[in-house]
């Protein structure tokens, strides 16, 4: 068939997207072709944008289009509080909760053995950088409660007791073997409530 | 919370696409902004480029990006039968079976006059032209088997019939009230050969 260049690599390039598979690809590519010329541009800028302007933070290395992002600056937040999280989508979905006025730390990962990743592979060091300075007296873990999340968990509430840092772990309100992502609010907030020391 | 400006408007932008709800646009998001800058400029080009360099062929009304398109110009293909279509992606199914070998006709839309879609509304008129020449023997109406894509063969049936050409319509083997974009490539096959004169 004689296919069209620029639908085909359009198609392509969508399948590329997680959940996202051939025939998804196709029915979008042409719902794109479709649409206004300024809505396909404004959806291609925002891609473009999105990438290009969003960056880690240097500090608790959440997306941001400044740096220090926000939070770590914002000065309504508490600053002897610190919430360690997998994902910078894990700290959007605590943020949406309106509960937790503390500062993040985003690891970018978990602990993972079977994927060879080991604490040298995720932002740990960072976050011992950080308590080092005196100002924290509370660190909530908040990874998933999965098998990884545990153990990131257990791993680093070790690291952090000497310094004599009180260590949290949020409640198992957040049903064991899920997604902090997908969790909904009111169980996000009993979880954090129900935090304990580990 | 203070959200990230940049990450927001990718957001938006990707929620208004088909099937993207607002949790699946923020998880498209995120990825996005962890993809590496070169495969996001790719995405960004692709839709842009996919909706800039495409456009209508003149004469069968496809998605093309030369004019006319490749199937219209295309030697080894039968110029005596025209397939009328309701979209361009009828088009690229039909394509796929590969048992298909006449020319287009893309009516973007069919009749339907619960939404004030007319028989004006849609490309019947340049059909008719096409006629016109004399060089069609038949017209085969692959619209979908539904009440509007039968109402809408039924009518081009009508005005056809009077100018000599065999119209035909592609057998039920399409499952009724379905979608012929989702139709499997046997069961399209089948529809082609027990198409019958109408």
């Amino acid at each position: 068939m004689a296919e069209i260049e620029s639908i085909a690599r359009l198609v392509n390039e969508l399948s590329k997207l997680p959940g996202v598979g051939k025939k998804s690809a196709q029915r979008l590519a042409y719902h794109i072709i479709s649409l206004p010329e300024e809505q396909v541009r404004d959806l291609a800028v925002a891609i473009f944008n999105g990438k290009k302007q969003v960056h880690y933070c240097s500090v608790c290395g959440n997306f941001t289009d400044v740096d220090p992002c926000p939070i770590c600056t914002d000065h309504d937040r508490r600053k002897d509080i610190i919430c360690v999280v997998k994902d910078p989508r894990d700290v959007n979905a605590i943020e949406r909760v309106r509960e937790y006025h503390g500062l993040y730390h985003v690891l970018h990962g978990v602990i993972s053995p079977m994927n060879g990743i080991g604490p040298d592979d995720i932002r740990i060091r960072e976050l011992m950088t950080r308590l080092a300075s005196g100002e924290v007296n509370e660190v909530v873990l908040a990874t998933n409660p999965d098998v990884e999340g545990e153990a990131t968990a257990t791993y680093i509430s070790r690291l952090i007791r000497p310094m004599g840092v009180t260590v949290t772990r949020i409640a198992h309100g957040v049903p064991v073997g899920g997604e902090l992502e997908y969790t909904d609010e009111v169980t996000l907030m009993r979880a954090f409530e129900g935090r304990r020391e580990i």
